[in-house]
Protein backbone atom coordinates (compact mmCIF):
# COMPACT_ATOMS: atom_id res chain seq x y z
CA UNK A 1 0.00 0.00 0.00
CA UNK A 2 1.15 3.49 -0.62
CA UNK A 3 2.78 6.18 2.03
CA UNK A 4 -0.38 8.47 1.02
CA UNK A 5 -3.07 5.97 1.14
CA UNK A 6 -1.83 4.34 4.23
CA UNK A 7 -1.27 7.72 5.90
CA UNK A 8 -5.16 8.53 4.82
CA UNK A 9 -6.26 5.12 6.38
CA UNK A 10 -4.45 6.04 10.02
CA UNK A 11 -5.68 9.35 9.75
CA UNK A 12 -8.94 8.17 9.52
CA UNK A 13 -8.05 5.22 12.46
CA UNK A 14 -6.83 6.97 15.03
CA UNK A 15 -9.46 10.12 14.42
CA UNK A 16 -12.39 7.64 15.06
CA UNK A 17 -10.15 5.89 17.84
CA UNK A 18 -10.32 9.30 19.25
CA UNK A 19 -14.00 9.01 20.81
CA UNK A 20 -14.97 6.72 23.61
CA UNK A 21 -18.21 6.42 22.47
CA UNK A 22 -16.63 5.15 19.10
CA UNK A 23 -13.83 2.95 21.10
CA UNK A 24 -16.63 1.46 23.07
CA UNK A 25 -18.38 0.21 19.90
CA UNK A 26 -15.13 -0.67 18.52
CA UNK A 27 -14.63 -2.76 22.10
CA UNK A 28 -18.29 -4.19 21.87
CA UNK A 29 -18.10 -5.71 18.04
CA UNK A 30 -14.53 -7.50 19.11
CA UNK A 31 -17.33 -9.85 20.96
CA UNK A 32 -19.42 -10.49 17.74
CA UNK A 33 -21.71 -8.78 15.17
CA UNK A 34 -24.62 -6.24 16.21
CA UNK A 35 -26.98 -4.31 14.82
CA UNK A 36 -26.86 -0.94 15.15
CA UNK A 37 -30.25 -1.23 17.33
CA UNK A 38 -28.71 -3.54 19.37
CA UNK A 39 -25.23 -1.26 19.33
CA UNK A 40 -27.64 1.93 20.37
CA UNK A 41 -29.60 0.33 23.33
CA UNK A 42 -26.69 1.09 26.03
CA UNK A 43 -26.19 4.90 25.42
CA UNK A 44 -28.14 7.96 26.40
CA UNK A 45 -27.81 9.41 22.66
CA UNK A 46 -30.02 9.68 19.46
CA UNK A 47 -30.49 6.66 16.92
CA UNK A 48 -29.00 9.79 15.08
CA UNK A 49 -26.14 10.25 16.63
CA UNK A 50 -25.01 6.82 17.10
CA UNK A 51 -25.92 6.31 13.46
CA UNK A 52 -23.47 8.78 13.28
CA UNK A 53 -20.55 7.76 14.64
CA UNK A 54 -20.83 3.77 13.34
CA UNK A 55 -20.28 5.70 9.70
CA UNK A 56 -17.33 7.13 11.26
CA UNK A 57 -16.26 3.83 12.05
CA UNK A 58 -17.17 2.25 8.42
CA UNK A 59 -15.29 5.26 6.44
CA UNK A 60 -12.16 4.44 8.59
CA UNK A 61 -12.32 0.41 7.73
CA UNK A 62 -12.65 -0.49 11.54
CA UNK A 63 -15.94 -2.36 10.96
CA UNK A 64 -18.13 -2.96 7.75
CA UNK A 65 -22.02 -3.83 7.84
CA UNK A 66 -23.43 -6.75 6.49
CA UNK A 67 -25.14 -6.03 2.95
CA UNK A 68 -27.54 -8.69 2.73
CA UNK A 69 -29.88 -9.19 5.94
CA UNK A 70 -32.11 -5.79 6.22
CA UNK A 71 -30.30 -5.30 9.42
CA UNK A 72 -27.04 -4.69 7.94
CA UNK A 73 -25.33 -6.02 11.26
CA UNK A 74 -22.07 -4.12 11.73
CA UNK A 75 -18.68 -6.45 12.68
CA UNK A 76 -14.92 -5.61 13.48
CA UNK A 77 -12.74 -5.72 10.61
CA UNK A 78 -9.37 -6.60 12.68
CA UNK A 79 -6.89 -5.76 10.17
CA UNK A 80 -7.49 -2.21 10.36
CA UNK A 81 -6.96 -2.05 13.95
CA UNK A 82 -4.21 -3.86 13.53
CA UNK A 83 -2.40 -1.42 11.24
CA UNK A 84 -3.01 1.18 14.20
CA UNK A 85 -1.31 -1.28 16.72
CA UNK A 86 1.61 -1.63 13.86
CA UNK A 87 2.29 2.31 13.76
CA UNK A 88 2.51 2.41 17.60
CA UNK A 89 4.51 -1.00 18.02
CA UNK A 90 6.57 0.72 15.15
CA UNK A 91 7.32 4.16 17.09
CA UNK A 92 7.67 2.31 20.24
CA UNK A 93 10.64 -0.04 19.03
CA UNK A 94 12.39 2.91 17.91
CA UNK A 95 12.30 4.69 21.25
CA UNK A 96 13.45 1.57 22.78
CA UNK A 97 16.43 0.58 20.40
CA UNK A 98 17.29 3.71 21.58
CA UNK A 99 16.96 2.76 25.49
CA UNK A 100 19.11 0.29 24.74
CA UNK A 101 22.07 1.66 22.84
CA UNK A 102 21.59 4.37 25.87
CA UNK A 103 21.94 1.62 28.96
CA UNK A 104 25.03 0.15 26.98
CA UNK A 105 26.84 3.16 26.45
CA UNK A 106 25.77 3.87 30.23
CA UNK A 107 27.06 0.48 31.60
CA UNK A 108 30.72 1.21 29.42
CA UNK A 109 31.04 4.34 31.16
CA UNK A 110 30.61 2.83 34.57
CA UNK A 111 32.80 -0.24 33.93
CA UNK A 112 34.92 2.24 32.97
CA UNK A 113 34.98 4.77 35.96
CA UNK A 114 35.02 1.66 38.15
CA UNK A 115 38.69 0.19 37.08
CA UNK B 1 -6.88 5.66 36.92
CA UNK B 2 -10.37 6.27 37.22
CA UNK B 3 -12.63 5.26 33.82
CA UNK B 4 -13.47 8.95 33.00
CA UNK B 5 -9.98 10.07 33.48
CA UNK B 6 -8.89 7.18 31.42
CA UNK B 7 -11.50 7.98 28.79
CA UNK B 8 -10.88 11.54 28.09
CA UNK B 9 -6.99 10.90 28.26
CA UNK B 10 -7.39 8.14 25.23
CA UNK B 11 -9.58 10.35 23.51
CA UNK B 12 -6.99 13.28 23.38
CA UNK B 13 -3.94 10.69 22.63
CA UNK B 14 -5.97 8.84 19.38
CA UNK B 15 -7.05 12.25 17.92
CA UNK B 16 -3.98 13.65 18.32
CA UNK B 17 -2.07 10.93 16.40
CA UNK B 18 -5.17 11.34 13.98
CA UNK B 19 -2.90 13.82 11.77
CA UNK B 20 0.29 12.56 9.88
CA UNK B 21 2.50 15.41 11.02
CA UNK B 22 1.63 14.53 14.23
CA UNK B 23 2.39 10.92 14.45
CA UNK B 24 5.80 11.95 12.29
CA UNK B 25 6.53 14.26 15.29
CA UNK B 26 5.81 11.08 17.33
CA UNK B 27 7.99 8.40 15.58
CA UNK B 28 10.84 11.43 15.24
CA UNK B 29 11.39 11.83 18.90
CA UNK B 30 11.20 7.88 19.24
CA UNK B 31 14.66 8.57 17.72
CA UNK B 32 15.75 11.45 20.57
CA UNK B 33 14.87 14.73 21.82
CA UNK B 34 14.57 17.64 19.67
CA UNK B 35 14.08 21.36 19.78
CA UNK B 36 10.48 22.82 18.11
CA UNK B 37 13.16 24.70 15.35
CA UNK B 38 14.44 20.79 14.60
CA UNK B 39 11.32 19.21 14.20
CA UNK B 40 9.72 22.26 11.76
CA UNK B 41 12.84 21.90 9.64
CA UNK B 42 11.87 19.19 7.30
CA UNK B 43 8.09 20.19 6.87
CA UNK B 44 6.63 23.09 3.95
CA UNK B 45 4.52 24.52 7.18
CA UNK B 46 4.91 27.60 9.25
CA UNK B 47 6.56 27.47 12.89
CA UNK B 48 3.09 28.42 14.17
CA UNK B 49 1.12 25.39 12.25
CA UNK B 50 4.32 22.95 13.84
CA UNK B 51 3.70 24.73 17.22
CA UNK B 52 0.20 23.59 16.97
CA UNK B 53 0.66 20.34 16.71
CA UNK B 54 3.27 20.44 19.07
CA UNK B 55 1.32 21.55 21.60
CA UNK B 56 -2.00 19.01 20.66
CA UNK B 57 0.95 16.55 21.47
CA UNK B 58 2.05 17.83 24.59
CA UNK B 59 -1.57 18.53 26.07
CA UNK B 60 -2.18 14.50 25.29
CA UNK B 61 0.77 13.72 26.86
CA UNK B 62 2.25 12.01 24.08
CA UNK B 63 4.88 14.05 24.15
CA UNK B 64 6.36 17.03 27.52
CA UNK B 65 8.87 19.94 27.27
CA UNK B 66 12.00 20.31 28.97
CA UNK B 67 11.65 23.49 31.46
CA UNK B 68 15.46 24.45 31.77
CA UNK B 69 16.82 25.37 28.55
CA UNK B 70 15.51 28.01 26.49
CA UNK B 71 15.35 25.97 23.66
CA UNK B 72 12.86 23.96 25.81
CA UNK B 73 13.22 20.60 23.67
CA UNK B 74 10.77 17.73 23.41
CA UNK B 75 10.63 14.70 24.13
CA UNK B 76 8.02 11.38 24.09
CA UNK B 77 6.09 10.46 26.45
CA UNK B 78 6.23 6.47 26.18
CA UNK B 79 3.74 5.66 29.02
CA UNK B 80 1.02 7.52 27.20
CA UNK B 81 1.65 5.62 24.12
CA UNK B 82 1.82 2.31 25.44
CA UNK B 83 -2.04 3.22 26.93
CA UNK B 84 -2.71 3.59 23.80
CA UNK B 85 -1.78 0.42 22.51
CA UNK B 86 -2.76 -1.50 25.68
CA UNK B 87 -6.13 0.02 24.89
CA UNK B 88 -5.92 -1.63 21.21
CA UNK B 89 -4.27 -4.83 22.15
CA UNK B 90 -7.45 -5.23 24.84
CA UNK B 91 -10.02 -5.30 22.00
CA UNK B 92 -7.72 -7.84 20.08
CA UNK B 93 -7.60 -10.14 22.36
CA UNK B 94 -11.67 -9.76 23.11
CA UNK B 95 -11.52 -10.71 19.28
CA UNK B 96 -9.50 -13.33 19.20
CA UNK B 97 -10.59 -15.31 22.06
CA UNK B 98 -13.79 -15.18 20.13
CA UNK B 99 -12.43 -16.35 16.77
CA UNK B 100 -10.55 -19.16 18.47
CA UNK B 101 -13.79 -20.56 20.91
CA UNK B 102 -15.90 -20.41 17.17
CA UNK B 103 -12.58 -22.46 15.84
CA UNK B 104 -12.73 -25.23 18.73
CA UNK B 105 -17.08 -24.90 18.08
CA UNK B 106 -16.31 -25.78 14.41
CA UNK B 107 -14.06 -28.48 15.16
CA UNK B 108 -16.44 -30.34 17.57
CA UNK B 109 -19.42 -30.29 14.63
CA UNK B 110 -17.04 -31.41 12.03
CA UNK B 111 -16.05 -34.09 14.52
CA UNK B 112 -19.08 -35.10 15.19
CA UNK B 113 -20.09 -34.67 11.21
CA UNK B 114 -17.15 -37.28 10.61
CA UNK B 115 -18.46 -39.84 12.67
Amino acid sequence: MGRVIEDERLDAVFTALGDRTRRDIVARLGAGEATVKELAEPYDMTMQAVSQHIRVLERSGLISRGRHRQTRPCRLEPETLEAALSWIEESRRTWSERMDRLETHLARVQERDDR
